[in-house]
């Protein structure tokens, strides 16, 4: 089932259904071990559409993006994907031109076993940093999971497909939705991976999304961006973008169901809340991460100020600290947003600080809190997930970001490993 | 004595000398007990310079600028300050138009006390953020730092001031240098504080330069500011600037020693090697810090870039943790720089990363390492000091940052505290 967050409620119109990217008519998914993981551990994953589909992608924009990315995005037909194939134990980054090639020929070879052109398989690879991928067992792999894509999509299937691309998660992240439209029922499938830019160099944040409604590539393109704009571009665990991010759907209309407006408008607010719900089960899972704080900014000069006075809170180790602590320590909070601001952004402040309920700081100044509220803010600092907003003094413009504490376990998992 | 760092040497015609920021002719300080902070501490102090002075200041950019910076900065002569009035354990910061008028306070009684006028004075606050100042204590206070300072320069008295601008600082950060100049000899006096932005809200840095050399402001300011940017300006405990950071410098020419160039270049050379000393032990002196990195990186676009690719690597947690646990963990600089570059920078990639004398990484791949290489390495990273250079491919600007790791103790240093 989809991890649903209080942050991410499900839409009127969607329901949690079984299964992942195989619910939705038309996908198939493998997942099998071959051997760069440890133990038989499952380590590579194929997904197919039956059909053509329309298909739509993100990448990190991280100028050391590993070769699948370059791959992908630069040489694939990211609009008429049908295949993704992927591997995990092995990110494929700063591995130079052997690595490009290395991508290339897992590639070839799934094209070759599914019997597409190239240009419609998309790579993706996720672990340690800075080591060759171990073709002779990636090549046998990829012609074992081609040979173990079922006849149908089941959903053992793709829980296969979610096991080979985890690495470090503690959780699984997966799920399906079923979206009722005016026109009829369509499905969205969906895989996940990640946990920050993790413990061993591990690199990081894979998302996959199976969709059976008939739309076109634009319009899915569109809400692909969109949601995840609203969520995994949302999110910071240590503010570190990883060098393997990648969001890939494919959308292959298997249904029979065209959304017209309003179909569309509720397959749009079913994946937004999905990609949010997976985001947060990333920022739950975050390294040593012991609870979510959701943060927005109002009262901001224009969006991108907003989004900048967010992170710069959101990434402060004195204020992950503190939440870690349970210490609704505000000064903490006003002094990153200033530092954000910078000189010129005094007009913004003073600022009005709210943890949940209970306004904490007025004005720029420490509200006087009764006995009553400062029982409620005790309890909120003990909450699992945490509401907070800062409002400044400025034109209007919001923005909001999801962000985890900062713990000894994060210290731990981060320091105690040796390359 | 002046801390030093191996990063920070000693240039050829400057000698570490006794006292503090007395040892320049013609400067007075004092610290006393006014009871801001418990137990009897030294928590009030003054520095005077007996005649008049030229001076330069930098302060925070932090939006979020504490009262007595805001006073200083907006209403002070900084260009003819001639004395200084600085609390510790309260840091006047985020307490509205009250903490202004306290401020002011503090400023026209030291005024009244040294019979100057307003505009000679500067006032300096480090402490608690969020608190008002208990002007009940501070005002005796003043009166008791004024009658305190001694009829000439001592230095117990410059020790008493800078206990008193300590607040969690494990080590005292002062000390003296004589310059030997074509002309003759002056002298430079320190006192500094702060241990990154730090636990309790502490905030945070202070620098306090006396000199006794005959330098015109204009010149004096392009010392100072010099100084200040390639010290305090490039190092990072956690990223986050403080509400309160200032840097005054007080020039009296008492000395009556005039430099000509050869001996201005000297008093420089001085400067800049005492801040970069004070600078690198604040960042030994940060939370949990158990080692100083110094960070250059080379082949840069242009300036600004190579700054911000430094930071982004220095402040990231990942490279952080990876320096606590003694692990040579190249992938997470990749990772970091490449964030910081982004997706059009890819053209400044493949970087090479050395430590110390051992390239680690070549053109964005691993290097092949002997035996003896890593072991050398092994060795460096168990250095309290460690040298990384990153050579980027670009045109060739460079920048230089120096950081510490992150670890166990400062979690727990900023997570236990509770507000």
């Amino acid at each position: 089932m989809l991890p649903i967050s209080r942050f991410a409620p499900l839409p009127q119109h969607a329901r949690s259904v079984g299964g992942g990217l195989t619910a939705p008519k038309g996908f198939l998914a493998a997942g099998v071990a071959s051997g760069v993981k440890k133990r038989g551990k499952l380590d590579l994953g194929l997904v197919l559409s039956e059909q053509p589909a329309v298909s739509a992608a993100t990448f990190t924009s991280n100028a050391a993006a590993a070769a699948p990315v370059r791959l992908t995005r630069e040489t694939s037909d990211c609009g008429h994907l049908r295949a993704v194939v992927v591997n995990a134990g092995n990110a494929n980054a700063c591995t130079g031109k052997q690595g490009l090639a290395d991508a290339a020929r897992m590639r070839l070879l799934t094209a070759n076993h599914l019997r597409l052109p190239v240009e419609q398989v998309a790579v993706c690879s996720t672990g340690l940093i800075g080591v060759h991928l171990p073709m002779e067992k990636i090549e046998p792999g990829i012609g074992a999971a081609a040979a173990a894509l079922p006849a149908g999509g089941d959903a053992k299937a793709s829980e296969h497909f979610s096991a080979a691309i985890r690495t470090t998660d503690k959780h699984a992240k997966k799920g399906a939705l079923e979206v009722v439209m005016p026109e009829g029922k369509v499905k969205l499938g969906f895989a996940a991976k990640g946990c920050g830019m993790i413990s061993p160099n591990m690199a990081t944040m894979l998302c996959f999304v199976t969709c059976d409604a008939v739309v076109d590539g634009a319009v899915w393109t569109e809400l692909l961006h969109g949601a995840v704009d609203a969520s995994f571009n949302r999110i910071t665990v240590d503010g570190q973008e990883s060098t393997n991010d990648t969001v890939l759907g494919l959308c292959n209309g298997a249904s029979g169901v065209k959304p017209g407006e309003e179909g569309l408008a509720r397959l749009g607010q079913a994946l937004d809340a999905a990609l949010l719900a997976l985001a947060l089960s990333i920022v739950a899972d975050g390294e040593g991460s012991t609870r979510t704080m959701k943060l927005t900014i109002t009262g901001a000069k224009d969006e991108g100020r907003a989004e900048a006075v967010a992170r710069a809170v959101a990434n402060s180790p004195l204020v992950k600290t503190a939440f870690y602590g349970r210490d609704p320590n505000w000064g903490r909070i006003m002094q990153a947003l200033g530092q954000a601001l910078g000189r010129d952004g005094h007009e913004h402040l003073p600022a009005c600080i709210s943890y949940e309920d209970v306004v904490i700081v007025e004005k720029g100044q420490p509200a006087a809190l009764g006995e009553a509220q400062q029982g409620r803010l005790a309890e909120i600092m003990h909450q699992p997930e945490i509401d907070l907003t800062v409002a400044l003094n400025g034109p209007g413009a919001e923005a909001t970001i999801y962000f985890s504490d900062l713990t000894h376990d994060y210290v731990t998992l981060n320091a105690e490993y040796s390359t």
